[in-house]
């Protein structure tokens, strides 16, 4: 089965994202507006509790974190996407990080850069038109995570949660 | 904010209502397949932490269930939908009326009938040919049904999940 580690941020923010991604995101509708925090990976069915014990004592010890959007950036050339920067910071990536020990550890593909995806696999002409209308303008959204969820990949594409974790309960 | 609460069955019975869903049910790209525990309602953002108070409590008190799905059936010729036809049970009946108390309490707009929405908004025709062929098919699916999310609803109609809720966790 394969699960993912995504956070979603304020219905704000997500509208926001959506209104893009409904003319520009080849995968609008497979999942909401998300700031991924572990990659897509593979794990048995099976070993779902394990996970989930291990996700659990993570997210405790993990702090809420604040999620800064400052512009709009992209990936060209090396995918056509557009998104959402998502400033860094210890503790976003300290979650991050986390995630990816124990028997959640994976070889990462590329280097962890946060971002809220806003348009994907667009053709080269639409993709400068739009990032550089958007270059322009000034993002300035701020907002405190507290949460991440742990979803799973239905055979159409799709994404469903499995769990909700909330960041640095054993702290209350 | 519009608020919902759902439960999404397992991966192998959410997979077989897309099977349907993605040519009968025109919400099919809106939320995954789910059993609603609570019709959609309205409520404060900044209530939203009573709200998940609330829901903390009625989750321990309540017990996991058993989803039992033995045959599909329509609200024809109330509304043109086809499901599949959760059987009642106590555990469930008890969720579902223990999530309309205190702020949670809303006058409901019909009775709850128990189901997982496979198609919907279909025309005469479609609908009494795939329920005629649907009715000759034995299902016989048997699941526990552990945890049930509260959801809200974004600007362009999709779902996003705000929190899972794990039943019976008290006895533990």
């Amino acid at each position: 089965m394969k699960y993912g580690i995504a956070v979603f941020p304020s219905k704000k923010l997500q509208d926001i994202a959506n209104s893009y991604r409904k003319r520009y995101d080849t995968k609008y509708s497979l999942v909401p507006p998300h700031l991924t925090v572990k990659e897509p990976f593979e794990a048995d069915e099976q070993d779902i509790q394990t996970l989930v014990a291990e996700l659990r004592t993570i997210s405790k010890k993990q702090k809420p974190f604040k999620l800064e959007v400052l512009k709009y950036s992209s990936f060209y050339p090396a995918t056509n996407t557009l998104y959402m920067k998502v400033a860094e910071n210890d503790q976003l990536l300290s979650l991050h990080e986390a995630l990816n020990t124990g028997s959640l550890y994976r070889e990462r593909a590329h280097p962890f850069v946060p971002h809220i995806t806003i348009g994907q696999e667009m053709n080269y002409d639409e993709l400068s038109d739009v990032f550089g209308r958007l270059k322009l303008e000034s993002v300035d959204h701020e907002e405190t995570v507290d949460r991440f969820q742990l979803l799973y990949q239905l055979e159409n594409g799709t994404w469903t949660v499995y769990e909700t974790f909330l960041l640095g309960e054993g702290d209350s």
